[in-house]
């Protein structure tokens, strides 16, 4: 099972100018083949359906902790998507002519379907689906796929990257270059464990070296290229058994995070988009009636979440990007 | 983001007769359109595309920590599939005949894409799919949408009850209609504090009550059917703002649960199937390098992982049922 | 726009012994890419989609008023399907073991999405889809697109009855192939008007006359391999300028049918399957409330719906048939 | 079975500029998960596998008879999506450059697989499918999907409400609102009269009363959003028993329609597009044809059929308007 | 078996203004429902499956030799989309922005999954499937649904002959036409010697003649209307008792082709596209390996294939045209 | 483009028993993820995109070449399930009962669709899709893909040779295990020779020698595991410069076959199945039509096809073992 912490694993831009198109691309590393929707749910069944755990404890161990990295990045890159779509259909709920500026992009049903969010679709607006997930069983060959997955999502990523300018679009492309990096080589490290095969001469692959990226450079000034992170407070802990070693790019060694998951950021509290009725045509009636059950149940008056635009000043700052 | 826990929400029996064809029905609940990641994936979803969360904060922490139960539900289930298909390809790997016992099973997918293993497919072998879900942004609606997909979903677990008797899946269809009964009564309490119409007299439903069946009889006694957790250490704390007041069915009152999650019980380690090649033809060799590679590592010499048969007498009682 | 008629188009046989394989056979007519989901669907949107209709007149009022027949053919099929399904799930709702009898039957959404009902697939659990709908609006190509759905709907049928012993799918398919024919001949007619070419030589298509299957002759007979029906009280009238000739197996003249629509029969009120919660867990429950509702609205007591067991007597065998 | 009206259940505008960027949004109202396709097939095998239907009866009733005014929804959102691809592709058949005008619209495949016609598809172009269809066969679960798919429905038309402006489209999300608006507080009033739960206090959902659409004014005031029409001449009569009671925004009594079917108008007859080749590349040719054969068959000299444009002045109109 | 010879059945064009909207509509020609991959596959399938070939050689061999040549037609479709995106994503691998020019193109997957390349895919970005294959094992059906099949792919070609202006596109549509022509003819002859009945006067269908498309001319003048290859040099020698007889648009008599299969040309080398790292980010290291390795097996130290642009001259061209 | 030889890579043997259980299993080495299609096709499509042929001369020339066998390999799966099949539906067209014995098969489409024959399908009945091919025009990555689906392909033919035991079946995946494992070990050295990185070491896997296999023997007594084949006559020259180097699991040298392709064996000409009308049902009438045209034609009297079965000796042994 698990336990969820309300932050993004790493920062992510407020939103900016709308970019309804390019939220269209991105959706691609969401769910596309080699999206996050797969790197989750293929190292998630992997584990579930994981025959002789024990005796196989550190690759266990690996696969799973992995697994829960990847839902904090679906998460990451639902985020960017409603970020990128903020904005982009301003107007009041009901009014014709309010969506009329996003009814020739790329994905109507992030509007049409979704309330300005991120839908569980590929960049052509094709689902994601549970024949993405390839759980052998066979611990070598799930490895080589992971491989491969990995190498495919790194390809993604990196085009994307090109492809897509918007501020949000770039910070998560960034990040996820980096950490996607680290389960690349974890798999590539777990294979060489296996079979003696050296896969480290195969990096980069594609063959761009991340810290070409601007945009990775903060993450490996941090260290974030090298370290895996348990997620767990008390599993997980034979991932050190695979994962060491030099890394394939910058020879540095591989090694496991002193915390439990990264520090990472609060996510930003996205504003309402009435003309898609999002939280509802008439958001001021729901926050009304959740002051009330707040203050029936005994809560603080003020919501207990924590969120990136907590103050007044930030969020007026974003009502004034958004004008 | 999250973090993993390496135990089931709840205790599954070890393997015995395995029953392929019932775990070919149990898919429903796992990748049908009303099964488990679809409850997971929807509340997910919605948690992520949710705008305006601070002043709907009791109804974004609601469905936040439901969609983290829901990641326990399709680990229960994947692990009851695991469970049933444990024992049904006996045999040596490459060996001509040692699956023709599965020949005419209803789904081939779990042997030959698998390894006697759990698959993100319905029982027809439809693989699940992005556009299950609804994440239309609109906090009514959302919640409209998971009321029904809960309906639906104790639909299915119900008839799957009826319809597989292997233990393992009584015990999963026992467990899983409890709890998720507890999101029914969730979701249309949300709604009723939303725009006070009355939908507890929609309960139960389908019209049959919970505590007829015998399976929900220890997790009833428990109070599970009363509960919500947080699943979380810090965060969705304003559950309760909206969970709470009486149970439709018994009257008794709605609670949060003082612990975070449930205490749950820890995974059976199903042993290897050679002849599907899980965790590979010859998992010895495997267990093998785990150990050195544990041992370079500085880690004990017994596998740090906690499942339900760590013990030589469980393990060998297992063998002796699949013999 | 449509007017329904609570009829079938033809009779029936009651609910006798259940035979769920057969009816997940039988699926294939109804979902299938050449079942009648696809008749009905493709000659409807050919029907809107049709451009200058004024002008191509008879050739508009044939496809639109077949379409209006094929909806009459899909509530055969899934009447059939419901028909030998019934039986085959008794027992208690909620009770254990109750459906074990269709643990592995081909189709079991039949009965956990359904209730012991018919489904929008074919004989795979496919679903049928929008993209076999055919309508590029040019009329030749149309018409060659539906003397070819035809003949392979009637090797269809053809099969299914070689394949499905039970009962009602022998008579559905008896009926099927007459009217089906009917509309195979209809549109090989449509061509030659149009374009000269004498395709009367090509059937019957497959090469098996149809006079030969015992369950078509009764509707040979009747002439029912003859006329074509306008299925409008006042529209369709042109159907003539195109439906004559000699028929192409008998050499018989094809005409336009006197009566609207064909008398049918009234469809059998099937029995509650309460282990699948059809109509409900309980249906007594819901036949008081109807009661209620009926006296409340002015309604006469008895139900006013015209079904063809609606004798007391006549229910009564059924259900000694069911035992 | 059904009849045939060959009249559109409202009015729409003729053909005006086209707009196939716009035709592609209201495919969501056709073959969207929410689309009329999934109204239709919704109840329409609800209906078919209705258990128990004379016990059941006002229930039965009401499914069946909304089915029927569902083929209407489709009918009317094919000649929307037709009459605003109508002028989009002019030119000559066969002629290099004359659809480059659509080569980058959304869905290409109006022109491509249609001619310039309405698909089976959403607004991304994936076809509906019978996955869709929901039918539990649990009257009560049947009708909670129900209200919940006329809600997600209602919610799918105010979004291309907002989003596309092309007066067809506006004449379609006017009229539908207001008679989905029938249809959704059917479904709930239902559920009240089987459970006693009070549902009215949802409406609105979404919460944008109809009323405050100018294009559903017209309706309203004919008071189409008060009656349920049976579309049936001589079955359906017990909706009486539950469609009835105060309307849930303007408190008016619900009641049954006096007339079987709305009035309705005559379909446009739409002029040919010779560079789709519909309804040929040469439609002259085909009138020709279709004139001998009236002829022949005894059949008047001019056309039978009604279509809003009879006059030579209305079509040169369009004609001009076409221009 | 098949053995592969490295040209193209017909001259396409060198790259030129790249148009990547038109590459998306091009793919309707590749992986639409009636795109060259359905008819490759139907006939190559049919060929698989046909029973009793020997008594029915000539009907055997002319379909198992259609369908050699249609491997050449998803060559040409999939080098014509290739030729087209050449130019559309210059920049340098890894580089922010460099994609920027194609974040709104309609297939985004082209370069995401693709390297500038030709995808498995129609117009709407809807993947090919298997289903498309018609092959049920009766002759006179498979002949019916080819004539079909290739009556919907002409209708297709001309369309996107309409449609996309590129000069690729144009030489492509010009080529198909007339060879897809001959296939038409060829099932319609078919089916005649079958039956007798007469299906020449169906030509052309879509009602335009092939010789008016200029794009057709040059194939015309050769010939290439009227003669049928073997595509095999000892097999399908029985084309000749079925390929005979006047061609129903000119009059002229078809006949077997003095050659095995088409001259052809070779195909155009098209350069890398290295801001989607196609054949790699950096492709002068693929060389400088690849001229290595020919080395040491004791190859020639030019490239041994024959391309179109094969002297400097030539490439240095084509790089000035994509300057 | 290719040219067609008539005849199988290997020999299989006659039809015997049917069965079509087992016959719905081996579709998976057709249709599934990893079946034939896949390979074929995504070999296939990455030479169609190949970028920079000829500097990569060597690599596009391993692609290109192993694609043409992989159509061998379709052809040899579809070969093998229509022999399985021959003798499943025995009996006479039209004749209630007939296919009674299929009507629980696992793919009843094999009988209702096809005619005993073959489907694109996999071992659920799913259709191949074109989003199974993958070729980012990153020839490292693809090399890596083939390398991983190389793999997978090996899996899942083990798992069928275990699971069912037809003759057909077991001679077909022992050949497959063969020229498959050639595959794998090429792509493995030609991502050695791209990287340097040793992935001799990974063989085999799954980790079960392919020696070991018995049907495998006669294969790698011919030396079938060593060499690779260029598929054409004048191409391809180059695949000598990266396909040598030792055997991963023998140390025996790699090597290029002397001949162009294997020389195989004649096709089965496989009986016809009357009661699913393959080639139709009155074969002896379309021989007696095919004779016609041959005698008009001025070709033999006897077939010029090439068949296993062409002695009447044979042909009765057949009818014989069938019988």
């Amino acid at each position: 099972m698990i336990l969820r912490i309300d932050r993004l694993q790493t920062e992510l831009p407020p939103p900016s100018d709308p970019d309804p198109v390019g939220a269209s691309a991105v959706q691609e590393l969401l769910g596309g083949k080699f999206g996050e929707m797969s790197t989750f749910m293929n190292y998630t069944y992997q584990s579930f359906n994981f025959r002789s755990r024990q005796q196989a404890r550190p690759f266990y161990d690996l696969v799973a902790s992995i697994a829960a990295e990847e839902f904090g990045h679906i998460e990451l890159v639902a985020a960017t998507i409603n970020t990128m779509l903020t904005g982009a259909a301003e107007g009041e709920p009901g009014e014709a002519g309010d969506l009329t500026s996003v009814k020739g992009t790329r994905n109507t049903q992030q509007f049409i379907a979704g309330g300005a969010g991120a839908l569980v679709q590929d960049s052509m607006g094709k689902p994601w689906n549970g024949d993405y997930v390839f759980s052998s069983g066979d611990l070598l060959e799930d490895l080589t796929h992971n491989f491969f997955l990995e190498t495919g999502a790194r390809n993604n990523k990196l085009k994307v990257y090109e492809m897509v300018e918007h501020p949000a679009a770039r910070a998560l492309t960034g990040y996820l270059l980096v950490r996607g990096g680290v389960h690349q080589v974890a798999y590539a490290r777990a294979i060489e464990r296996l079979t003696g095969a050296e896969l480290m001469k195969m990096f980069p692959s594609p063959r761009i070296p991340t810290e070409k990226i601007p945009e990775c450079q903060p993450h490996i000034q941090r260290g974030e290229h090298l370290k895996l992170y348990r997620f767990s407070v008390n599993d997980y802990k034979e991932i050190a058994a695979v994962f060491n070693g030099p890394h394939p790019e910058t020879g540095e060694e591989l090694r496991i995070a002193d915390e439990v998951q990264p520090e990472g950021a609060p996510p930003f509290d996205l504003p309402p988009q009435e003309a898609v009725f999002a939280p509802g045509p008439e958001p001021e009636e729901i926050a009304q009636i959740a002051a009330r059950l707040r203050e029936a149940a005994g809560l603080p008056k003020e919501p207990t979440g924590v969120v990136a635009n907590n103050g007044a000043g930030v969020l007026g700052k974003v009502k004034d990007a958004l004008g």
